[in-house]
């Protein structure tokens, strides 16, 4: 299970793995591109990376943030939907199935509450997943947020 | 030289080549996908049309309208970010160099004015390319108009 939070500067991601024994974070991080570089070197690099990320862990779902538009800034949204799409064109060509989740889902999975903060969600995470320290930062704790709740989904229970 | 209005549901094209004998209009259409398919599947599709289409031509250069955040409905804009993020992938993948054009560049080069509506960017495009009928739909006169633009900026002159 890989939870993704598409953005041109930071992609999150988690790997979730569910065993017999439980839930193991098997690698996070952020996908950073260059802000110096052209839009599509950035869609390029993000897209190769999401490959080797796919083809690494092979997930059966790639858990992403469903559409939605409460956006403060057009310009970030459609640069995000830029993002998305070459993720989202990744996953295809790795037959990687999609799980759009809305954010509302996630924040309920993961704190009790649909409306939580950021820092509720990372909380949220660090406690369900017994991470030693808070994931950091946001993007990478939503896309764990993301994965967690893709399994919640899949297995019909919270991790234990 | 290949011009492309980007769009989830219908993407515009067009390519021109310029001759010692002026300007030639080799193909023009539009790429559709299904609106009952899966958002990934609409990207894998545009994407693969999109490769063959620069494989086929071989254009030096892939002109788009430049970003702007003057949309009236979030999602919409949020979505064509999608397609426009595969079809600068591709170009990249191709190596073909992206030259992204402000919309009233294009209206002003076509008609000479920055302000010009839908219709009046369609007969610009037939008068500049002599072309028996207008353009139709208005994707591909767009497309089609990004093009001729590109051809101006690169000739420094409109074709003759």
């Amino acid at each position: 299970m890989i939870g993704i939070d598409p953005g041109l500067v930071e992609t999150g991601f988690g790997v979730l793995e569910s065993g017999p024994r439980g839930v193991s974070l098997l690698d996070a991080g952020v996908i950073s591109t260059s802000r110096s570089a052209p839009l599509e070197s950035r869609l390029h690099a993000l897209h190769g990376a999401v490959h080797r990320l796919l083809e690494r862990f092979a997930p059966d779902l790639l858990v992403v943030e469903d559409l939605y538009a409460d956006y403060k800034f057009p310009r970030t949204a459609i640069l995000m939907g830029h993002a998305r799409g070459v993720i989202c064109l990744a996953a295809r060509e790795r037959q990687v199935t999609i799980l759009p989740l809305a954010p509302s889902e996630v924040k309920r999975a993961v704190t009790a509450n649909g409306a939580a903060s950021k820092s509720q969600v990372q909380r949220g995470v660090q406690r369900l997943l017994g991470l030693a320290v808070v994931p950091k930062p946001s993007h990478v704790a939503d896309a764990l947020g993301l994965a967690v709740t893709g399994l919640f989904r899949v297995k019909g229970r919270l991790p234990s």
